[in-house]
């Protein structure tokens, strides 16, 4: 990738690329692909030799893509972005101690500060892995996110952690109503929705039926619907979840039928993981539209398997998420679409006997990574796939690595073999966000060095205290 | 990593490092760990200060390795190298398309010298993923194999893949008698046993069930003993396989129960896959010895879910394997490693109704990469743990990577959260085979640009042509 004119760039014109468009048709510019950035958006897209008629005399930079691939920049639905510094916190424990034990100590103690370098160290992540908008999960200090978000340079839909009730919670969260719950994110949705250069988008939350009164789950949809904007919920995330909404809400099955029964289930709703949801309510969410974010490695890891290839073909629109770094410990998309092959290909052997290798193929697992993604976080008018109009997010890879030689079939390579090191570059909103692997917007080491001072503090404030796992040599 | 003394090294001092022994005590040096090598082997371990004082005089260089991790040199103990030009050609298709439809033809129109890039390519993706040692599945050409292995630097056991009846098998295999399977065997372990330096052994290979005769089942075994090698076979893959025994062995389960009762389940035979597999052949395999390779990525892809945590609690020796790229499409046990934790984990929840977040802890795990794969292909007297008097295998690991950031559980991170771009430098035998991600030993562009070319050449003889799965323009 050589910049042949290096002036301040109004015009990008990218050349002899392979572009996967993800558009409607699902066209594949192979070798010829040109496009044209004007601004922060998308000017032109088609065959290097006409874009070059079009636009070479007005280029400010033209950017030479051969043998490089081009891919919209990818969208992560779930990820607590505020708990990456809790990396390696919950390992290998049941979850009353993930919850009880060290993530709700870890979060409930969280300074403002400490959020900032959380979100800056996994926004350093997801931009390594592609990603160039996400949907944050809900963490504690939205003002920390949307600083961290505005230098990074990439596209969110922001989201507090909301309760209003709940067994054993910190003292600090205990003391919140659903008023307290509404007024907070509506100040926040003033502040902060649109801001940096309209990359920053705020949604409401709801952090679990646990955590919610009714009052807050329609207090929640009538405040979303009012302002246009989306909840992000985590639904249905194990089997005593929907056994505990069956005997307080007295419905027959669990938390989606209650949110339909109520009416909070919409089109408006993205619902994380929903792994614990039965057919009938497989055909609620398909036909009030919700937005499903699939984490298949926090699935497999903690909650167990959505039905995805149910789902798909209900006609849900599944996106892709990481989830947070203690329920996962890898950030990438790049390795989610990989284990999202893997885990619904597999699954199939205790529905059926036997895996099916044929369940979700690359090139429906490649849509929900992207226009997928731009749909679940209601953005598509903008972004998920490479369109004149919408806005210059994207993605340049390197394939002709050892990681994913031969490449004979280059859809199936990008979503099986494809590492973060294949990733090189990446531009969001016009901006380029990442250059040959080195992000241009933060300086890489210098968050890492803060991120890891922050985090030793924050553990020893909330008490926390990791068990040694091998026999250190004094 | 600087080295401060360069001349011809015959004693390299590695000091200032966290050393990850992975001896019988699980003895980790944090900070403060030294080690010597003196020519192919380590000659001492322990604190710095301590070693620096016994042969600081006499190094020839020193290597500090303040802030990076040395682990011992991963053992991959189920790959088919031949099958890395094969990445892709596979993938979403059924089982008997995946047979018959595109691997059987692409093995057996392989050539030797298709066979030779094939397992450069893959060694070269295996380095990368801090493997030093891997169990050959068994391929055509372990000439070819063996030529590779010699030049890439690590360490092997070769097994020719082996059948000796079977129905629908490509003409140039069916002619194979057991005689003819066993006398090619004999003749490769003569010429190639024990050669490169001792880093390649040759092991017995037996495809599957379905193409081996009792008599080939028993010759393979008494000829295995009587070289005192190992045994590499698929076992219990799939339903369809134990079902087919059941009824032409006359046996109540399946491939496991057979090969107990006619005498062939021993110590020398590497199980791989071993997925559908009763309770009571668990125990047969524990009592016997028997050792499995358990390949993560190709069980939730193809096969199912093994009893691993069931195998972990009976005592047998449980290694990983990443099987071959048409089942994977990564080859590395990085990766393996990280899906190892996950699957395990997310099983529970059809054996149990619900995910187990403690199955299979991470210090397990690493086990099973390092010294249970040691003892998996029979090497444990001198690979799979950093000890005075082993052969110096090992890894250099950088954490220092927003891929690992923060580091608070190493052992954890290195399990869930390393990918290849931490595994930096790589010795094998008392010789750097990658220095800085760099392989010393073979040229990877080279490599790659043939292998791609050879795959092609391969593919259009064989017959093989992948549909496309977007919208290409013209």
């Amino acid at each position: 990738m050589a910049e042949v004119v290096d002036k301040k760039v109004k015009v990008t014109v990218l050349v002899n690329g392979n572009i996967l468009t993800m558009d409607k048709e699902m066209r594949v510019f192979q070798n010829n692909g040109a496009m044209v950035v004007l601004g922060d958006k998308i000017a032109a897209i088609g065959k290097t030799e006409e874009i070059l008629r079009a636009y070479k005399s007005e280029a400010d930079a033209i950017v030479d893509l051969s043998s490089k691939w081009v891919l919209p920049g990818m969208t992560n639905t779930h990820v607590h972005t505020s708990q990456q510094l809790a990396r390696g916190i919950a390992d290998d424990v049941d979850l009353l101690t993930w919850l009880h034990g060290r993530i709700w100590p870890y979060e409930s103690n969280m300074t403002e500060e400490e959020s900032y370098w959380s979100t800056l160290l996994c926004g350093i992540e997801l931009i390594h892995s592609g990603v160039t908008c996400f949907a944050e999960a809900g963490g504690q200090h939205v003002s920390a996110m949307a600083r961290a978000v505005e230098e990074l340079g990439i596209r969110a839909c922001l989201t507090r952690s909301t309760m209003d009730c709940g067994e054993g919670l910190p003292p600090t969260w205990a003391s919140e109503t659903t008023e307290s719950c509404l007024q907070t994110q509506e100040e926040l949705f003033e502040k902060f929705n649109g801001s940096a250069e309209g990359r920053i988008r705020v949604w409401f939350g709801l952090r679990q039926i646990l955590n919610a009164t009714d009052s807050l789950l329609l207090s929640t949809k009538a405040a979303a619907d009012k302002h246009k904007t989306g909840i992000h919920m985590h639904v249905a995330e194990i089997p005593f979840e929907n056994e505990w909404v069956t005997k307080t809400r007295e419905v027959d099955h669990g938390t989606v039928t209650h949110l339909e029964n109520i009416g909070v289930l919409g089109e408006n709703l993205l619902a994380a993981h929903s792994v614990w949801v039965s057919s009938s309510e497989v055909k609620m969410m398909a036909k009030r539209d919700v937005k499903v974010s699939h984490c298949p490695a926090a699935a497999m890891r903690m909650l167990g398997f959505a039905p995805i290839v149910e789902m798909q073909e209900a006609g849900i629109c599944v996106s892709l998420g990481t989830d947070g770094a203690p329920s996962n410990n890898r950030m990438s998309l790049v390795d989610e679409m990989y284990l999202a092959s893997l885990i619904n290909k597999g699954r199939q052997a205790y529905e059926k006997g036997m895996t099916d290798p044929t369940a979700l193929p690359v090139e429906t697992i490649l849509q929900m990574a992207t226009i997928n993604g731009a749909k679940a976080v209601l953005w598509e008018s903008e972004i998920g796939s490479l369109e004149v109009g919408k806005k210059a997010d994207f993605v340049i890879l390197n394939l002709d690595l050892w990681t994913m030689v031969p490449l004979l079939d280059p859809i199936a390579n990008i979503v099986n073999c494809m590492r973060t090191e294949n990733v090189e570059s990446v531009m969001c909103n016009g901006v380029w966000i990442m250059k040959e692997r080195e992000i241009l917007t933060v300086d890489e080491g210098m968050v890492c060095h803060m991120a890891q001072q922050a985090s030793t503090n924050l553990l020893k404030r909330a008490n926390i205290v990791l068990p040694r796992r091998m026999n250190l040599v004094q």
